[in-house]
C-alpha cells in the first residue's frame, strides 16, 4: 500500500513534513526531517510549499442525490417547497441516486470535504457511489411513513434487513446510521421504533428538528403544548446518538434538554435562509450549554450547493449581523464546527491533523490574491477565498483530488446528463 | 484593430454568434449566421459552446487598494475598525496603491467584473493600474478633511487640478468622479464645495451614507434632529449625480427624498454584515419608490473580497431571511443590480448584451456540476456556482481574461508580496 509524503506543508504557523500510511497520519516533523525517516515501500511524495493543510471538512447534513434536483422549487416557502420535492422524488430510482451522489461527491471533494452525513432513500446506491469516490459517508435507512400503517410495516422489515447487512459488512468508510425524516412526516410509533433500533445497534440517528416555526406550532397544537424537543424527550428519543439538523426554533428549555442528553445539533444556514425558515440560530446559547455544534449545507435542492467553506462564511455573517456583534462566531470555533465537532458526532478519529489520527485533510493553495494579506490564514480562507483554493484532498490516506484533478470527473458529468435527460 | 467573434454562445435561452468590434457589440445572430457576415480585418474567433454570456458585472462600491489590507481589523465594530484602517492608511503611497489596485483588478476580472466604482486616495495610481489591466474604472478626488481647515484648502487646490487634468485627458475607460468620504469625516463647508464642483463638472459624486445607526444618531444630535439624508438635502447635495453607498438606516422620509432627487443607492451586504453595521437593507421599499439600486462589495479590509457574484447570493439570502419571504429579491432584479443599474448610475452604455452596446461581458462555463440541473441558469449561477465558473471576460471589446488566464498575473502577485513586505 502506497504511503504519502507531504513535504514542506504549512500546519498552523509552521512548515512541516507529514507522512501518511495505512489511512493514518504516521509522522509530523519539521520541514526537512523526512530525510531522516525510514521510508520503506511505495512512496508518493508531493511538494506542498505554499500550501496549508486543514482537516478535511465534515458536512453534517446532506441529501446528496438532490444535486440533480437544483432549481426545481426556487423561491418557495418551506411547506410548498417540500410538496414540490416529494412529487419529484416519487420518480427516482437507484440509477438516479447513484449518479447524483457521484455528482455531489465531485462537488464536495472540490470544496475540501472528506466526510458527509447523508439522509435519503436508496441509500445503498449512495454508499456505493461515495465509497467508489473514496469519500467517507454516514448514512442508513431513512424512515418516512407519513402515518401510513402498511408502509410502516414494510419499512420496518426493509430497515432491519438493510441495516444489518451494512453493519455486518463493516466498511469503516461507511458509518451506518438510521434516520427518521421529521416528527411531522413519521408516525409516533415509527419514531419510537427507529429510535429503539438505533439504541440497540448503538448507531447515530439522523433527523430534521425545529426547522420552521410552523413545525413547532403544529407540534404544540398536536401534543398538548410540547415543543418538538420536549415531545421527543417524552418519547425517549433524545440521546448522544441523535444528530439533529436545523434546531432553529428552540426555547431555553429545549436547549437544556438537548444539552442534558448530549444531542449533536447541525446548523444549515444557507438552506434556512434561502427557504426563509429562519436565521437566528442560537449559536452562543447552545455552545454555552455544552451542545456539540456542527455545520451542514443541506441538499442542493434547497441550499443550492455542497460547499461547506461557503456555508462557514454565511454562518459567520448571519451570527455577526443578527447579534450585532462583529466578533460573534469566531473563526477557530467556525472551523471546529466544520471539522472536529462533526467527527465527534460521528465518532470518527478525524477533524484534526495529528499523529495517529485518520488521514483526512485538504491542502489549501495560498499562491493567489486571496491570501496576499497581513491577516490570519483562517480569515483569508473563510472570508476572502473561494473553495477553488482547495488544491488537493486526501481521505483515509488516499488522494481524492490532486491539483484540482479528480479521476472520472468527465464521465460522471456525462452520465449525470443522461440521468437528467430521462427525468425531464 | 482586432474584432472578436464569439461562436455558439448562449444568450438567454438561445444560441447565438456575437461579433464585437471597436469596443462595441456589432452583430448578434442565430448560431451559424456568422458564416454570412462580412468579416474583414483581423478576427479573433472563439468557440463558446457550453458557455453563457452575461453582461460584465459592475461593482459599484470599492476601495481597491484595500486588497492588501485584508485581515488587519478582523472582528471589530465599525468605529474601532475605521480607526484601525485610518492608522494604517497614513503610511500608504502611490506604489502601494498601484499594485494593490492591480491585485483588486485580478480578483474582479476573475469573478466577472468589468467596471468598478472606486474611492480612495492616490486615485491616479488606481486609474493607471486599472486601465493597464483593461478595466473600466470610475474614481476621482476623495475629499476627507476631518474638519481641519488648512487641510481643506490644500485639498480644494489638489482636487481642482487633478480633476481637470483627468477630465481633459478624456479617457472613456475612466469615468471621472468626485468623492467625499462621509458626513462625519468631512466638514460642512467641504461637503457643499465638493457637491458644487460635481454639479459644475456634471460628474458623479460618490459618498458613504447611513452606514451605521451611530452615524444617523450623531447626525440628528448635531443637526437639530435631521437624518443624514435630510441634512444633505438641506445642503443641496442630493441629485442624480449622487452615488450613495450603504444607505442602510433610512426613514420613509429619507427614501422619499432619495427617490425625489434621483440618488443612486449602493448595497454592500458582505461589508455591512461582517462589520455588524446592519442587514435590513430596505430593498423593496426603495425599489418601489423608484430608486436605482446597485450592488457593491466595499473594500477588502471589510468584506473581504471583491466577488460580486458572491455578494449577489449573500444579498438574496439576507433579503429572503429578514423579510421571511423566499421570493424576496428575485434573480432578474439581482442581476440588474449587479449590471445595468450600475451602468445607469455611471451613465455608460453597458450592462446589456445587445447590438450597439459597449462590449463588456463575461462568459460562464456551464460544463461543471453546478449547472447540472433542471433549474434556471440564473439560479444555478447565483445560488449554486462559484465565480470560478467565469471562463473569460471582455471589457471594451478586449479580452481581459481568456479561459481563466490573465496576462501578467504572476508578476502582479510577486510585486504585491514585495509591497506587503515593505509595510509589515
Amino acid at each position: 500500500m502506497t504511503s504519502i509524503l507531504l513535504r514542506d506543508v504549512t500546519l498552523g504557523d509552521e512548515r512541516k513534513d507529514i507522512l501518511i500510511g495505512q489511512g493514518r497520519i504516521r509522522r509530523i516533523g519539521p520541514v526537512g526531517s523526512c530525510a531522516d525517516w525510514e521510508l520503506a515501500g511505495d512512496l508518493d511524495s508531493m511538494d506542498c510549499s505554499g500550501m496549508v493543510a486543514i482537516p478535511g471538512l465534515i458536512n453534517m447534513h446532506t441529501h446528496s442525490p438532490m444535486s440533480l434536483m437544483r432549481g426545481i422549487g426556487e423561491d418557495m416557502l418551506f411547506p410548498a417547497w417540500l410538496d414540490k420535492i416529494w412529487q419529484v422524488e416519487e420518480h427516482l430510482d437507484h440509477d438516479f441516486v447513484y449518479w447524483a451522489t457521484k455528482v455531489s461527491c465531485l462537488e464536495m471533494i472540490r470544496t475540501g470535504t472528506t466526510t458527509f452525513n447523508d439522509q435519503y432513500w436508496f441509500f445503498d446506491s449512495s454508499v456505493q457511489a461515495a465509497r467508489e469516490m473514496g469519500m467517507r459517508i454516514a448514512t442508513g435507512y431513512d424512515v418516512m411513513d407519513k402515518g401510513n400503517r402498511g408502509e410502516s410495516e414494510r419499512q420496518k422489515e426493509q430497515c432491519i434487513a438493510k441495516s444489518e447487512a451494512f453493519l455486518h459488512a463493516g466498511d469503516p468508510g461507511h458509518i451506518c446510521t438510521l434516520a427518521f425524516h421529521a416528527i411531522y412526516s413519521v408516525s409516533e410509533e415509527m419514531i419510537v421504533w427507529t429510535s429503539e433500533l438505533a439504541r440497540k445497534y448503538d448507531i447515530p440517528l439522523h433527523i430534521h428538528l425545529c426547522e420552521t416555526l410552523g413545525e413547532v406550532e403544529n407540534c404544540k397544537a398536536a401534543h398538548g403544548g410540547l415543543t418538538p424537543v420536549e415531545y421527543l424527550d417524552r418519547l425517549g428519543v433524545l440521546s448522544p446518538r441523535l444528530l439533529a439538523a436545523h434546531t432553529l426554533w428552540l426555547t431555553p428549555h429545549d436547549i437544556e434538554l438537548l444539552a442534558a442528553h448530549g444531542v449533536h445539533c447541525i446548523h444549515n444556514i444557507n438552506s434556512n435562509t434561502k427557504l426563509a425558515s429562519g436565521y437566528r440560530f442560537l449559536y452562543n446559547e447552545m455552545r454555552d450549554a455544552g451542545i456539540n455544534l456542527c455545520l451542514g449545507t443541506d441538499g442542493c435542492a434547497s441550499s443550492n450547493n455542497l460547499d461547506l467553506l461557503e456555508a462557514m462564511k454565511t454562518a459567520a455573517l448571519f451570527q455577526k449581523s443578527w447579534r450585532e456583534d462583529p466578533s460573534a462566531l469566531p473563526l477557530p470555533e467556525l472551523l471546529d464546527m466544520a471539522t472536529r465537532n462533526g467527527a465527534r458526532a460521528l465518532r470518527i478519529d478525524a477533524g484534526r491533523i495529528e499523529e495517529g489520527a485518520v488521514a483526512d485533510l485538504a491542502l489549501v493553495d495560498t499562491d493567489n490574491t486571496f491570501f496576499l494579506s497581513p491577516g490570519p490564514f483562517l480569515a483569508n480562507l473563510v472570508y476572502s477565498a473561494h473553495s477553488d483554493c482547495i488544491d488537493s484532498v486526501i481521505c483515509d490516506g488516499k488522494f481524492l483530488m490532486r491539483h484540482r484533478e479528480i479521476p472520472g470527473e468527465r464521465e460522471i458529468i456525462a452520465e449525470a446528463r443522461k440521468v437528467l435527460a430521462k427525468i425531464s
